[in-house]
């Protein structure tokens, strides 16, 4: 007899359960601490994982002819999940090549993929300023022929000659010192001092390819055991419940408050650090992501320094996740590092372990695909960071166009230069469109039956609430996948939208979301907004109990 | 009283020590298997790390004001050690500031960083053709202007301009797919199949920053506990041993027949998986690199069937580290991929099980600072294959310059194009050079009293032996280093001359040798020489017993 889904991957992780057995009774709680994204409880933030496995699983073979099987692999693999690139992108993947295949197959005739902070893939343009510096320092052989100042603007070849001359021997096909170009990180830490008015230190920056890398280099520093857990926001951005998964350690959550506007409230933060600490687990940092992912809020400055605080009294390795700094669309909020939080609360580097994450993939230029990114280290000991540098410079150095875009990102074109003008015009329409999408998305979600939507204040998200009959709950039911799954499955088979379930970020049980993009073109959002209305009244109309 | 180093070392592992107590017993023999880089025995290959260690944990302080310190971080982080860029590199750095502050300070006027194969660093071009590439299409605006046919090669630009619309929206700055984007995966599948005559399936390549991230999710997708293991040959490239580390592994050493050109024997293999086997351990996977490094061997077609054979027998995951693909200096000695010779020998996708790991980092092209790179991964059951998806999506994507780049090393300009008559030029050059560069080195290192090294037949490096009298091991022994390690941190004080101890890479125990690349510029060859043969007489007459 065939096993179920869920008793082949109770198996896969019996040794584990077995070697921690005396632990694993403290999780059966209703609510978390929970193992990264491997709880099986319909009651945690991640419940709907369990329908995940349902599908590699059900082919799996027990005389494969290969040596490797998903029965042989590393469990962490198996647990960690990712859904912003998960089931519904790969349904969404393959209806984009059966319309290809076969025209007018579907109610539509384009993929819109609102899954994923990826600007660039729906028609946002590069910054010219950024390109035009990235094409000469590839190719430096033509910066100083005649043609290339008719092709390329003069503080363009002016930045790139100084970028080609901070690189030992302009090598600019070398690999790097290990934590990136020092001169590039000298023009960062000048970038950041101008930020927030107060003093970075380059050999504090350690270049990786965007973001996620260094994430990685985190977890993989503070995780020791399954016994070592990292607080994150519910709902959060899946990269951290996947890290934490593949690096074996245990995801504390603690509840944005969604009537608050997703707001982030110490007593909810000491609850659940007090509740895991009671239980033997050893909370090891605290994640922030500011702007919010998926959630678009910006936190206010006097609730970071609490959040400073909490973290400092806690022992807590504070992780700012601050990518979005760039995306700040409401007149009444601004962005504040936590670095310049701390310092100008009077803490020091001896007084406080926090981590900064800044990526090129976002702001207004979106370079997704360059791969650039860099986390600022302050408050760990010289042994510490010597630790942290033997692991960059295993994997050698991050990609150095990706290390000049980060230098450029935080030191672009001045009052004077010959491209102020034009890239302030850029960077500003980008914002400003990006401020007039989330606001009429947010406004169509929000006339939706049954549909509540926060405001994104910043970041590139709305992570609207829908609540769900229960018919449509037992029909999700019945197609073995989670109630939001299942909506999210429907609209892109109606309208061609993709979305990604509020499942694969975590959400208060018993809830159901999603997270919707803002960054289709603005031409294209009336069409999607009545797609989205039209099969939303239809979904309504079908599920009414 | 202080604890020593390794007391403390030792302490930090006791609870997995004592977690896996029954098997620790089976460690304790003269020979490996043995952890990866964290055994203290001093008859394993990678001994003298129990002398790095001394280093970070001799500035720990217990009343640390950091809540994160060397003795909470994770484990695996502590074990893992990369001699590239380890002690030695370190002090080279320190010296390198310290000519630039006080000049004259140092018996040299510059650092020859001999430790890595980084040949732009050392003054090696770039190839024109894939400069212009990548400076198109990093800034695609100026693909039509008139000025740009002035600046660029005809074939630069439409290959450009093909990549361009290869990449979904001609969005070069978007996230691509999480395996690489489409139409370049085919580039590269068909410049694969034009190099071994078998077919190549682009949905077989997953693009990567480099090779290293590739090693790392092999490595992470095998490895479930310390009691699996990799076979990994003595002396192998450290990204192994760091990797197996990192992802709490076991490495099981087969070691290379120095006295036969560094021969990969088969009996040897049997001989260390069998006696891992015989103590319970799991070998997944077998490293082969070829060309190798830090060898230099090119294996013979007949030696990988031998080894093919071995590796389906086994049932072992076949990990063919072929980044060296294109640097073989000598005309007896050619290079077959091991799916070429897989196939040739009439083995499909279900008989054996590998990955191929490619770089656009070395080569003639040596573009290291650009992160580019593949595995071809073979023989894996589409659900492991879902679960390597999953793991690449979490990362998003890698930069799309190194994968443009990557395309353009499968895929070079052809007879005919524009390009093609210098591009070859270039090539040869680069390669002849590197041929003439590897022959005048092995040859002064034959000339030293006491050291003999065998040919670098491909690769970027030399290994020579260096037989050290019982004076010089116990002057190392008092300075609490290995003898190889103080024969190159003395090298360095000496001439500035960077290479790599031995010891970093594995080594019969009692032998000595280091790694010294064939990277220098060809005019500073004789001077190195001079150098280098003029330390060696004096450091042997030093320390003649």
């Amino acid at each position: 007899m065939r096993r179920t889904a869920a008793d082949r991957f109770r198996h896969l992780f019996n040794r584990s359960f077995l070697l921690h057995r005396h632990r694993h009774h403290h999780h059966n709680h209703n609510h978390p601490p929970f193992p990264a994204s491997s709880s099986l409880s319909s009651r945690s933030p991640f419940s709907p994982y369990r329908f995940f496995f349902s599908t590699p699983f059900s082919s799996m073979a027990s005389d494969s002819p290969f040596p490797v099987t998903a029965q042989n692999i590393n469990p962490k693999v198996l647990k960690c999940e990712y859904a912003v690139r998960g089931e519904v992108v790969t349904l969404a993947q393959n209806l984009q090549k059966d319309l290809l295949a076969n025209p007018g197959s579907h109610p539509f005739d384009e993929i819109l993929y609102c899954n994923i902070g990826n600007p660039q893939s729906l028609g946002q343009p590069p910054i010219t300023f950024f390109r035009e510096v990235l094409a000469l320092t590839d190719h430096p052989a033509i910066l100083d022929k005649s043609e290339t100042q008719g092709l390329f603007s003069a503080d363009a070849i002016e930045r790139a000659w100084k970028i080609v001359e901070q690189i030992p021997g302009r090598a600019t096909g070398a690999y790097s010192h290990s934590q990136g170009v020092k001169g590039l990180r000298d023009t960062i830490a000048a970038g950041i001092e101008e930020r927030d008015g107060f003093p970075a230190n380059p050999d504090d920056i350690f270049m990786t390819d965007g973001a996620s890398p260094a994430v990685h280099n985190m977890m993989q520093l503070l995780i020791r055991s399954e016994n070592d857990a990292i607080l994150c926001p519910i709902p959060q951005y899946p990269l951290y419940s996947a890290s934490i998964a593949l690096h074996g350690g245990f995801l504390v959550p603690y509840y944005l408050n969604e009537a608050s506007g997703w707001g982030l409230e110490i007593p909810e933060l000491k609850k659940q650090l007090d509740a895991a600490k009671s239980k033997g687990i050893n909370v090891r940092a605290l994640v922030v992501i500011n702007p919010g992912n998926p959630t678009g809020q910006v936190l206010s400055e006097e609730n970071q320094r609490h959040i400073v605080d909490f973290a400092k009294q806690e022992g807590l390795v504070l992780l700012a996740d601050e990518v979005y700094q760039e995306n700040v669309y409401v007149p009444e909020k601004k962005f504040h590092s936590f670095k310049k939080v701390a310092r100008s609360m009077g803490y020091g580097e001896k007084d406080i372990t926090l981590v900064s994450f800044q990526s090129v993939s976002k702001g207004y230029h979106g370079e997704c695909g360059k791969r650039g990114g860099y986390m600022e280290v302050t408050g760990f000991s010289a042994e510490v960071r010597e630790q942290i540098y033997k692991v960059a410079s295993v994997n050698l150095c991050s990609n150095i166009s990706g290390q000049i875009l980060a230098s450029l990102v935080m030191s672009p074109p001045k009052v004077g230069d010959e491209s102020y003008e034009s890239f302030m015009a850029e960077r500003g329409n980008i914002l400003a469109s990006l401020a007039r999408r989330a606001k009429t998305l947010e406004d169509a979600f929000n006339k939706l039956e049954g549909v509540t939507c926060n405001k994104a204040e910043g970041a590139m998200y709305l992570f609207p609430q829908i609540r769900l009959s229960q018919k449509a709950i037992k029909a999700a039911g019945e197609a073995k996948t989670a109630p939001d799954n299942f909506y999210c499955k429907r609209l892109l088979n109606a309208t061609g939208v993709v979305v990604v379930p509020g499942s694969g970020f975590g959400q208060v049980p018993g809830t159901w979301h999603f997270r919707c993009t803002i960054l289709p073109q603005e031409e294209k959002i009336p069409a999607i907004v009545s797609r989205l209305t039209e099969f939303h009244k239809k979904f309504m109309d079908e599920f009414r109990d």
